[in-house]
């Protein structure tokens, strides 16, 4: 456990910025004088630079001061940083180019694409058990299932806890599938979290930080959805308490945002994956069924994405919605999930990707006459 | 603790509503009999209703099955609920009209209005005594300062913990004043609960509901913050967690929502006050001072909270904003404060309302010739 | 009428900002010299600004570029403006403090609060009469009602046009009061524009361009309401759009924008308020019916608009809402709208503010006995 | 012209809707009987519904009266409409299927998909000239360019007017595509609708009903672009205006939303592509320029609308953007336009469509060897 974390001791800071400072168009000589007194005041290295008609002076060097507060020192008019420093280790991650983050046998990023599927929350064997065997079989190279149930209501089903989370591992060794499933409390981490292949960080929890802090620890894959009405660099900055805390196997998803439209249950933002492809190097996958809200938007949202440029999507499948507790018009019956799969192969195809699937859809496919090749490749192309 | 929250074992359900079921237009006879087969396999209690031109189900008793299971029954269009059960807890607390809530002398809801003020964040001894005193001097009755901060960076100060705390405490001793504090981890609760005379929900975290419970568990008074994109409902919500676990002393806090625009850093919801107040008795107090995100814009938007109906404010302040570490730009100076508490006491006077001070405040104005009384009133008029 | 503006051609360009070009880090030096070369082809004066480890530039004068064009310069890495020049002539209504714009006996701004009022829509002789009527009499300045509607759907009621104009005119004439209505078509302006007080533009017009110019050309108090999704910026553009036109007798209008929520029909954005009282002199009057949506939440809602500071409001009344065929459940009941009046002017004295009436409500008030005064004001207090 | 919209006469309905009419549940006997009385008095067949515990009626036959205005007569809850009639012209396009709408050459929809594209505005000859060809030859089927521009400021270009429209007229014959230009006042469409072969409705106008109106005479085809804060049902109901006015040959274009996000100008909404083709007959297009705001995210998003089913882009294209004074930064280069559109026969083809070219590259395709084919088909496979 992190007790520095639950107890807020910590308070260092990283990556001073570069400023500009300009002072009000009416500065006087001795509110000017007063200004770079009270910025060195705190400890800030300051220097004039020359803009004709306005005062200015450039802080070089010193501790990270929050802009808002050098604005309350009267005389300042605006504060211009001139480096953009939010999330340094995210953004460090590009340095190298994209990253390929692995699951088992999924691979995500870098040319690989993976997708991850399975029911809403685990409910009963027979159901797991059923989902399990045909997200496999299309294609699926993870499995999910939740069990500690994030519900708006305290009246709804609030999933099956440890039992269902045994449903889920059963069932992920029975198809040779790695699982995710949701953690939500940081408590749940000691417990349960050696069990688990990687960690999802539902969008209601993305910036509850002592969570993140000590799923960290797990080492284990996070994948990180967006919280529902972040910005990209709140997004971000949640990734970069996984990195602060030493974990960097961090898959981001984006799952759609809250507008006022009500055709679908959220809006997806695919801008977003050529935006961050430009700018960090982890893997970003986009979770169609949130944010469609309904089946029948699902496939053609699911490809939108992959072309876009998605490193995999999670989709949540049933073959019997209507008896689900959950989220039952979202997900996907079997066949159509089975095309989409086809469809992903295609697409990903035609940027010269791979799609990964099980150990034993690789084993099957390389058997077959028709695979035409005895290699054992962990990623099959379309 | 509360391990059955912790691992999610709680799966029971409350409130089964009232349906009206209307088949699709084309539906044929035997669709029609499949979905009344359907809809009794799921233990539902069904009656056809006359239509014209449709035909259509009334539910009328049975379990609790989400209307999203019901919509992948073929042959079923739309699933109308004719009684409205969200958070029937919360909508349950206007039985016997509004509520007041007291926290130490202050009182909120119910005809009393309480003004909770103090800094953003405990940093020192002496700014902390200091903002104690100026607030309480000018007649808030309740003292806040943060101390577990939730910030969207990693870089960013975190807050001072558990010896911050003690500052704060000690400030609250020294005037008088109870405080509140926010709570952002389960583990928390246990460590410091005991000694805060209430606990304060932040906005990121009104759905982390393991926090919710645990928080319930103390049975003090909790200030319940609106997400920054919340519905009204899912704050409702939220409540009727705490509510479900046993605690009732919830005042609910509208702090400003995400918008497009620049101007304000939030944009508050004022509308909420008097549509909350027709449905649901808890108090709901303004937080300008997120909302606006300018010391400038603060005291016409609490105004206008007053105005609207608001039981409370709840408002930043600092001598020294250019100083402290997290939202400067927010926090009131001395004087602005001042003007406006008795804009607040004219304000409240205008609606019969009469507004909280400290203890020390209610004796010297009881001692004072002008006070007219020798009567120890809680609450003082305008 | 205005053809240049209809044929698009003015192009003209006012207010060259002053920029601050910062290079890209790993901008060589051919690059620098060929950027250098690229800014002065386009007629910009640069000069070098030394800032520690960035190459950097100051533009100093020249044409108006517009920032993206400099942006799809190679080397370029960021553009920023040291001026902020959007709406410069609105902004320039400051310059001798707020402004007072009269229309009739109402006074808008300046310290003068006024109230319109009205039916949404013009439907009957009698209805029209008697609500104009009411409103007089309980203390409105201004009588509204819309003719020419702008309704989402062709199928809705599309308004009275000339005919209702007729009788909203002869309301005016019988209670003394001024009127305004919407026009939404620049076609209107010549032919019924000079039978009005005042012309309204509608939120969804806000941005019509060509109507704002043949409007503006008329010479009259233009109430602009800000369409439901619009920046602040936006909107004070469009108000530049009438005084670039040469008419500066604006009065802005919030009347709430678009959110998430559905438990108002807009969400209030009362914070604008003390923003603009900041940078603008224009009158600024607040919508809490469309913002409401719901009767009963008016009234609350317009306490907090004249608490916040605005000039004046703009409130839907009707004596029979439920016979009416257009918003129907905004409309204030009479007995609630002065209710409303006695709050607006207690209101409006708490601040040293006067709130208009009609010139008969001053004679009324002034020749009764227990007015106190034999002196004919334009506007009275609380 | 047309009169009567200008003077707003028009003041049928469509398409009373059933409803069914609940009851508060203390509605008292005497209640419900004044309750059936008011809805008889205005022209309303009732008829009592048998609900257990809860009063309710059927509207079965009537006038069209607004919800609202029932809500207003006391004792009624809920309204609660049966069926959706919104836009009953729109919806009835897919009576017969998905529709296609051709302009010259290019085909939209129906299995058929088609790439508008050219400068944001026209600026001068050479520019003009220069982006009509290379969009040809790249495969774009019709030329765009603003003329009559709608810009935020009054001080902004404005664009090139009936001149510019000379030279986008002049470029459109010299390259055999067709061409559209948006018009934003109805007195433009009599000077200039006759030279246009369709007619572009900015996302600013797209409630400027007299405009539609007016525009909707030209029987030419209209490209309705959707506000960036439309629901889906404000943008079907604009359609609907042009069909009710005579005009079906309607393609919506989606070009994105505002958000509360700045990594993208606007976020693109391709949900509503699978939502609407369950609904209506219309092609849907989309801009993906606007949408990003920058070049660099503009063929992911492209990509990502014709994944999605779009039936075609509307795309800016420049060969020197820096030299623009309009939206520099979305022009897409011309290789990296020529690379999209290969991506779009490629992906078009994955779904069995077609992509319209210009009669010149059909002639080109079809005399060269490797066509293959002595057919002119007005629409070449990828």
């Amino acid at each position: 456990m992190v007790w520095g974390s639950i107890l807020g001791w910590k308070a260092r800071s990283r990556g001073a910025s570069t400023l500009l400072i300009l002072l009000k168009p009416d500065a006087t000589e001795p509110v000017c004088a007063e200004v770079v007194q009270a910025l060195r005041a705190l400890g800030l290295s300051v220097e004039e630079v020359p803009l004709p008609g306005r005062r200015a002076w450039h802080v070089v060097d010193g501790p990270s001061v929050p802009r808002e507060s050098l604005l309350r020192i009267p005389g300042i008019d605006r504060v211009v940083p001139l480096e953009d420093v939010a999330a340094p280790l995210v953004h460090g991650t590009l340095a190298d180019g994209p990253r390929t983050i692995s699951v088992g046998n999924a691979r995500f990023g870098g040319g690989h694409v993976s997708v991850i599927a399975g029911p809403c929350t685990v409910e009963g064997r027979e159901d797991m058990l059923d989902t399990a065997k045909l997200v496999a079989a299309a294609g699926a190279a993870v499995l999910r299932g939740g069990v500690f149930k994030v519900r708006t209501s305290p009246h709804s089903y609030q999933g099956g806890g440890v039992d269902a989370l045994g449903l889920l591992a059963e069932a992920a060794q029975e198809t040779g599938l790695p699982f995710f499933t949701e953690l939500n409390d940081p408590r749940q981490v000691a417990l349960v979290g050696d069990t688990l292949d990687g960690v999802q960080i539902g969008a209601r929890h993305m910036q509850n930080f002592p969570l993140l802090q000590e799923v960290a620890q797990l080492g284990k894959p996070v994948l990180l959805k967006r919280h529902m009405a972040a910005e990209v660099d709140e997004w971000l900055l949640a990734a970069e308490y996984l990195l602060d805390a030493g974990n960097d196997r961090v898959i981001l998803c984006e799952r759609g945002l809250k507008s006022t439209g009500r055709h679908v249950r959220y809006m997806l933002d695919l801008g977003v994956i050529p935006y961050l492809k430009r700018r960090i190097g982890l893997p970003i996958v986009v979770d169609p069924s949130h944010a469609a809200g309904h089946h029948e938007l699902v496939p053609d949202l699911a490809r939108a994405a992959v072309a876009a440029g998605a490193d995999g999507l999670i989709v949540e499948v049933h073959p019997r919605p209507q008896t689900t507790r959950c989220d039952a018009l979202q997900a996907l019956p079997p066949d159509a999930f089975a095309t989409l799969m086809a469809d992903v192969r295609q697409l990903a195809a035609m940027g010269g990707r791979t799609v990964s699937c099980s150990v034993r859809a690789v084993r099957a496919a390389t058997s077959s006459p028709s695979a035409g090749s005895s290699d054992l490749n962990r990623s099959v192309g379309a």
